[in-house]
Formats: C-alpha cells, structure tokens, sequence
C-alpha cells in the first residue's frame, strides 16, 4: 500500500469565498503516483469546508445566501461562541450544512467522478492564510 | 490490497425519492470477496446523496417535508442557478444537507453497521438515470 | 495492509449532548500500530453523529439552540416518524446536518489535524448505551 499527503494553502481575502480546488487535487493524485484507491481530502480548518458540487456561480451565490439564512453573521451577539472575542460563530454553523470531507475514488489513476463533481474550499472566515488536507491511499 | 468498483444505476420516476440500496451494496462487497477495508458509496450526481438512516417511510416523510421546509423547490425564481435554464437549484441544496456519500467498514466480509443502519439513495432531481459508486478497498 | 477495529461505547444521561472523543480515537490509533493510512470513526446509532468541530462550550450550546431551531424536537406529534411509538425524530434529522462520520487521515502514527480540529460524538436522543465504530486501515 502506498500512501501520499499534501497541503494545499489557500488566503481567500473576503469573508466567504467558494474555490474549486479539483486541479490542485488532480495534481496531487498524479505526484502520488496511485492507480487505485481513496483520496480524503479535508479542510483543516473548523471554520471550512470541503465538499462537492457543480462549478456554477451562480449557484454558488444560492449557497451563499441559503447558509446565511441557516445561521446568519450578524448580529454576531446572537451567538455565545462569540464571548470568547470571536465573531465566527457562523462559520462553525455554516461548514457542518456543507461538511469537512470529501473522499474520492481513485480508479486508473484518476479521480472517479460523475459528469459534473468538482471539489470545492468554501472558505466562512478568510482573510488569513488556511489549509486543506490531501491524503491518498492505494496501489 | 485488493480494490474493486461498480456503479449501481437508479431511474426514479418521481422528482423526489427515498431508495434503500443497502442490498445492492452487499451484493458488490460480496463480489469484491474483501473482508477488511472500507467501502466508499458516494452518488455521482450532484443533485442526489447517499446517507445512512432508517428504513422507515414516516422518517423519509418527515425528511421530505423538512427538506422542502430548508430549501424549497418553488418558487424556482428564487434561485440564480435556475436562471441557467434549470430548475434544480433546491435539489444543490438539500443534497448538501443530506450529503454526497457514506464510507462504511468492512469487517470479516460484511458492512459492519450498527442495529438500524441502511444506506440510502436520495433523489431530489429524478426522472431520468443516475448513478451511485460503491468502491471498495481492503484485503 | 493492516486494520484494526474497536468499538466505543458511551451513556449519556441527558436527551441531548456532545463529547469529546479524540483521546479515546488516539489510543485506538496507537493500539492499531499503524503509521500511514486512514481512520474512519462513525456512529453505529442514527439518531447520533461523528464530526470535527471546536472544543468550546460556547459553540456548542450554539450548536444545540440552532439544531433545536432547524428540526425542534417539540411538539413531538409533528413528525410522522413518532407515530411509531417514538419521539426521536428530531434526533435523525440533527444527525444528517452533523453527520454520521468523520475520516481522519494518518501519518507518522498522529491523526494528522489541523490545529483546532477534534471529534466530538453528538448524542441527540440518549439516556442509553451507544457506540461508535472506529476503523483503521493502513500500513
């Protein structure tokens, strides 16, 4: 079994952001050299997401006021996570509705998605350099 | 390690369905003949989720209604996405909610669940064939 | 490749309530003996969740206000689900916003984290033994 790790690093400058990471992670799988197996690919970050969807934008603007209605910034009081001197409450609220992980099948070396899977960082308290986990296992 | 992969293929005529696939799943691990590792079961479209939960029609009622409550389909103006031509934009949503795909071990040949678990298909853009991928790794 | 099983079992006295359970996840790691490879640790019970979040109690009781707010547990006649005989089906819709699993990469022998990142069980309809599953896969 072989096994590979990279960071991907990212500094999205506002608040809120949607990446389409899948080059990056194509790239990863290619260095790899993993023909057959799981790639995990995960935000390090618990005010981040990793996840699935369709690269149009927007629907991305749909997300981003559909999580804003979930669990909304402002007013930041609202929330006792943010006692501690945080205003990111949200951001822990909003990355649960859209999740930490992916995990990929990887088939003949590459990344076995239907028609219209990309793999996205949704960033919900940028403005600071964050990290996403790539981790492959296989043959 | 072995690694095996199969896609199981659904037409649900309704836009919005429940289907338990927990049988099929079974059938694919028993065709891998892996006994330890873990299967990934994730759909290949992005307006579907695979999820764990009970086979229970009052619960996939009650998901079906609190779905439309968190992300209704209509008024399908609401949406950017659906300026786009589609009509989908909700199904983006719920998916997220209900999530992309489940991985489960693998533990002396069996999905190694807990008393009530069964993997489900959620269809929230159905009337035509889609598909879910079981990849399974291990020895 | 090796595996390594175990299960973790836990009471809760209250309806609803989070735990840590990082520490217990890193003894079975160090148990597993192995190096490179990935950690899957998931609930076995389906009103309950698995996820990767903060360790601060603020946030976690803006966790519990803002699920009681997205799928409240009272008046319990609202879910078809109670018909049954239950009052837990609050708890499966929780579960599907927090999820049912969280896969943890491994490297050098660590859970390879960010730098806040924990796993927490979620407990939304205890009062009762339950149990997460932990699974290692890996070299």
């Amino acid at each position: 079994m072989k096994s590979y790790r990279k960071e991907l690093w990212f500094h999205l400058k506002g608040r809120r952001a949607f990446l389409n990471v899948t080059p990056e992670v194509e790239e990863a799988l290619a260095e790899s050299g993993i023909r057959e197996g799981l790639a995990l690919v995960n935000a390090m970050h618990i005010t981040a997401s990793v996840f699935i969807n369709d690269d149009e934008s927007g629907l991305h603007q749909d997300y981003e006021e559909w999580l804003e209605t979930l669990a909304p910034h402002a007013p930041t009081a609202r929330y006792r996570h943010n006692q501690t001197g945080e205003d990111n409450a949200d951001a822990h609220l909003k990355r649960q509705v859209m999740g930490r992980e992916v995990v990929v099948a990887v088939t003949n070396g590459r990344l076995d998605f239907g028609p219209w899977e990309q793999i996205f960082y949704g960033e919900f308290d940028g403005g600071r350099r964050k990290r996403v986990l790539v981790k492959i296992i296989g043959e």
